[in-house]
């Protein structure tokens, strides 16, 4: 059973998880990093410095590097092998990278981590990938005292995952980024488009997306199309943005009609 | 004031509206549409046959007519004008259209609205233009009786909000979509991204999209891009949103940095 966590890393990711698993009975968790300012950090997980080698070295159930993707190579190329349960907690790198570690695997959880946000930890899905049997039954378990929402993944499908979690996020972010741009210029504030965002959100709780979607690009409309085109303006980003996604909408919508999930039927 | 008003057509913004406009005190309301059948409906709200010139004729305070976009004009055409208040709700379409109408003017709910779904209205955005001064008086306190939310927009401003609208909405909904395929595929419960999507959005009403914006297109982080552009397999559409998306995201931040809003000092 995993009593003591060493976790390499003080960004979002790792003080988030950082806080859950104090909230554990008879758990000791211990946040280091490279960064010299800990004055960001709450009492309850302020990092230590992680410029002694001793600090790979010590004795802990578990190791969590949750670094960026690009150092997770280096970090583990610190940590000394005693036998311990070594993981990661990116989506888009495989768990291979940490093959040297006789107990290795990954503890991704599926969620936008924010400094100065309350998460409920037991609501985050979190997905994990492991080396063998007695690597799956302690992770496993460790895992689902945090969460309620454990599953497996191998790495092929947790990149696939991660991909989707950045149209959902990232690319979703990117749209309000995009409106609020013309909100601005109008001098109209963004804000009265959040009744139209949560209602938007609301329904997907309770209808798949492919029947909620609504607009002039999946009725084909058009004249309202080109009205829309025009007062973009010249921004071509967002015209080009605006026929991208308008032209995927009305495909994906005669995809379903055609009850065919392959774009190659679709006529131009 | 108006104390009773004729809403032509059935839809979900003329059952929403015509619903929200009942539960005002001393008024009267009727929904009129050429669809035959109403079994769909709810006894309050059940719409009336337009079958008769009389309807187009009949006294009343306020016509709104809630039809598509393409029939607004032939709804007009058929109302008598004896110098009622006659206003459409479409956000893409000119006040110009009724303009044959001594007080007209354009009554517009910035809100998706969808069959079964409860809504409180006055919380929906309401956006008005007007023909004139009295139209003004009238119609605004019609309104502020309906939202706490009423503003008034000329119809190239309208348009312009109209964009932002399918931004935040169909083309937010559009990504869901995307992602729901990836994890369909994968045999992936697509709920599993809902707690993601709800912290996206929750960040949204204490963050700016900018400020909140994360991921690896923001970072420019080109393996992670490349690795997920790889996982995404043969979608060509899914490549080209992939790409632009991330593009769009890179290229914004970088005029952030820069502080300057012209895309066209931006170097590719």
């Amino acid at each position: 059973m995993i009593r003591s966590v060493t976790i390499i890393g003080a960004g979002n990711v790792a003080v988030h998880l950082g806080r859950a698993i104090r909230k554990l009975e008879q758990m000791n968790v211990k946040l280091y990093t490279r960064k010299q300012d800990f004055s960001s950090y709450d009492d309850d997980i302020r990092p230590l410095l992680s410029n002694d080698e001793a600090v790979f070295s010590q004795k802990s159930d578990l190791f969590i590097i949750a670094v960026n993707d690009d150092s997770i190579a280096d970090v583990a190329a610190k940590i000394r092998d005693y036998g311990q349960m070594v993981v990661h907690t990116s989506g888009s790198t495989a768990m291979e990278v940490l093959k040297s570690f006789r107990n290795h695997g990954v503890f991704y959880p599926l969620q936008t981590f924010s400094a100065n946000r309350q998460l409920d930890f037991s609501e985050v899905p979190v997905f994990l990938e492991v080396s063998g049997g007695e690597t799956e039954k302690e992770l496993g378990s460790f895992a689902a005292r945090l969460s309620t929402k454990v599953s497996f993944l191998n790495s092929i499908e947790r990149m696939k995952l991660h991909v989707s979690a950045v149209f959902v996020s990232n690319f979703v972010n990117h749209m309000f980024v995009q409106a609020k741009e013309i909100t601005d210029r109008q001098g109209v504030d963004f804000r009265l488009l959040l009744p139209l965002i949560n209602e938007t959100i609301d329904k997907l709780q309770v209808l798949s997306p492919q029947v909620a979607q609504t607009g002039p690009a999946i009725r084909n409309d058009r004249l309202t199309m080109a009205k829309h085109l025009h007062a973009l303006g010249s921004d071509e980003m967002k015209h080009e943005i605006y026929h991208l996604i308008s032209k995927s909408i009305y495909q994906k919508s005669r995809e379903e009609q055609a009850g065919d999930n392959s774009a190659e039927d679709i006529e131009e």
